[in-house]
């Protein structure tokens, strides 16, 4: 962990209310980190409503394998969440590890182990000791409490420097529903899938075909629109549970996607999984600047996510932000890389409000001194107009830094 | 510039002889630099027969439209390249500025301006002030000479910091040709294509479509097969001449690629551009290791080939190397992330001779300490089997420092 909280780290959380249906504990179970906790159990009393979407690499966890086997069961009574080990890339001891900690999650809960789901955040490669969970998991359960989300948020942590928490409330045919949203980042992140882990739960009465559809829609202009190096990890995974406890205030369970009565809830579930890939990159190792990328006027919709991704992934660009250098020209060449269709002559460049080129060449009315007042700022917003279509998309990323070499030339040792 | 020349710099330069049928000289034009030579120019007593690749970039820089123009003609009598300044996203100044350089070099030299090939390096976006050399050229064609290989690759360096220079010879029909090329990198380097300047010549006598069929072929495994950032430059260009003097010691002209007196030339060739590749590379910006990167048992080659690049360019990859830490995790995750077909259970993974990885896990026999002196080599080779197929390829890159950032993130300005 950096000992230096990123400078853009929200200036102040907000109240997390407990969700009904749901507690939660950790604990400090020793397993890469000293003095902090780096074990959380969540509990549902009742079965929830479960759905998942995770990592597109070929070489995915065991805790990754493990849940994509239990979510057709569709049901969800205990989630174990460990920082500090990913058990990625740790064969057949890490089938075994899953299986341990599946087993022992089940007996403290009192639940069938096609109820329970994990995943881990660490080191890949090596054996995850899952025997430290057998001791803590009984006497988790029995501390656990629903008014826990920032201290969940604390216990996932790897190289963050601050928990990240979300929260947002919507009305269900009139009855008023919560969701509650936790993530962990902070490097190893990239699209093609949720790019960290986040457990995003709701008192809401929703089936789980339908909070599936739900979140992996989604999940395509939030988690899947911020990158921070263009690595994608092997443990990426979001969940979303639903607990039903609205149901009690008379809210009729959803069962279908199509639901008019899904409208708000929609919003402002979209709304809370950007808040918290924002947050992610917001703590993208070694960040200083936030970077929102929008790209305009391509050939597609998909066109202008590639184009948008290039810029954000590439090395001279961030470095450029770094440095507050409007260094446009970095911007074009990663236009050009991209592979999608582009015209240097009708290509225009915003940094912030100011154009700075425009058909080809940089704008006649460029002014240096306005340009650098934008890349002094901490949030830099670029656009560029690639002058073809009607194609848009935007994504997020930070600058690269000194700091991001340090904190990854030293992290495994 | 940097002040202090990469560790892995050559040792020593070759003796690059003169090559006939070319001149060259070099000026100091003060298009960006201070106190430096920035201009090359490159003389053919006689049309030369000529090839090139160029960058994939759709946003290529007015030099390299002018190449592609001027390519079909099949002749060369002039080549200027200047650092300092790319001449890319210049738009109609940048057209401009080419048509007045190759103005300028066609009276100097006495030729057609289709005989002329351009290139330019250097900042992206800046105007071009093509006037600087109008003045320069004409004196530069007269004191032109054929031993001035190393000034010529002084030239051209931008972030550079040390000159690349390669020679060869061969034999055609039990005549002695020479290759002589140079190079320079050092940032923005990419595969889809040449990744940076170089300029190869040969007095052998070779027919220009014969010549473009063998630079095609060998640009593939050289300077296709090295990646410094990830990044593609609007400007790459690879180009090759023949002067045709050797017909003079009776080197009958070869004007098939099938020709099997060209068997000899052709290694010559591909040994000289994978030299000229790999010192790119070793001069990468803020390179401390140079990383070779081997991938077997792919499914074809070409996924062989997408598999090294995702590790070669991926951050953390590079930035553990940058910590001399064989976290083989992060190959796992590269390997995962590259889209290809891969089954973590099949994984083998070596640095150097030390296998750390196989069958999904650690290598039973792991040895930390034979791991940590392979990592503390300048040279690091990384091999992965994939276990799947017969697909093979090779590429190079090098580390990512806290100097790559601070280079890139003060460039411009």
């Amino acid at each position: 962990m950096s000992a230096s909280v990123s400078p853009l780290a929200p200036k102040s959380y907000p109240d997390m209310p407990a969700l009904r249906g749901l507690r939660m504990a950790t604990a400090a179970a020793g397993i890469k980190y000293k003095n902090r906790t780096d074990v959380l159990l969540m509990v549902f009393d009742k079965p929830a409503s479960v759905a998942g979407v995770f990592t597109r690499s070929k070489c995915p966890s065991a805790p990754v394998d493990f849940c994509r086997a239990n979510l057709p069961h569709g049901a969800a009574r205990a989630v174990v969440v460990n920082s500090g080990n990913a058990n990625a890339f740790t064969g057949v001891k890490g089938k075994a590890a899953t299986a341990l900690t599946a087993k022992s999650a089940a007996e403290a809960v009192g639940c069938d182990e096609t109820q329970v789901y994990l995943a881990s955040t660490g080191v890949i490669g090596e054996p995850l000791d899952a025997t430290k969970f057998a001791g803590v998991l009984g006497d988790m359960h029995g501390q656990a409490s629903g008014d826990f989300w920032i201290e969940a948020a604390k216990a996932i942590m790897t190289t963050d420097t601050y928990p990240k928490v979300a929260t947002r409330t919507a009305e269900i045919g009139g009855v008023k529903v919560t969701i509650n949203g936790i993530a962990k980042g902070a490097g190893m992140i990239a699209p093609d899938m949720a790019t960290m882990l986040s457990f995003v739960a709701t008192d809401a009465d929703i089936a789980a075909p339908v909070l599936q559809t739900l979140l992996s829609a989604g999940v395509g202009p939030s988690f899947n629109s911020v990158t921070v190096d263009s690595d994608t990890s092997t443990s990426d995974t979001l969940m979303l549970f639903a607990t039903g406890a609205a149901a009690e205030d008379g809210q009729a369970r959803v069962e279908s996607a199509d639901d008019v009565r899904l409208e708000g809830f929609r919003a402002a579930l979209n709304d809370l999984l950007k808040d918290l890939a924002l947050q992610v990159v917001r703590d993208g190792e070694g960040a200083r600047k936030m970077v929102e990328i929008t790209v305009t006027g391509a050939e597609s919709d998909a066109a202008a996510k590639k184009i948008a991704l290039s810029i954000a992934n590439s090395p001279l660009v961030k470095t450029a932000i770094a440095g507050e250098d409007a260094n446009w020209g970095r911007i074009v060449m990663a236009v050009g890389k991209s592979g999608e269709m582009a015209d240097r002559d009708r290509l225009a460049i915003w940094f912030g409000d100011v154009r700075v080129a425009v058909d080809g060449e940089r704008d006649p009315a460029y002014s240096e001194a306005a340009t650098t007042a934008v890349m002094k700022e901490e949030d830099i917003p670029v656009r560029v107009d690639i002058g073809l279509g009607n194609g848009r998309a935007t994504v997020w990323t930070c600058d690269l830094t000194k700091e991001y070499v340090a904190i990854n030339g030293d992290y495994r040792s």
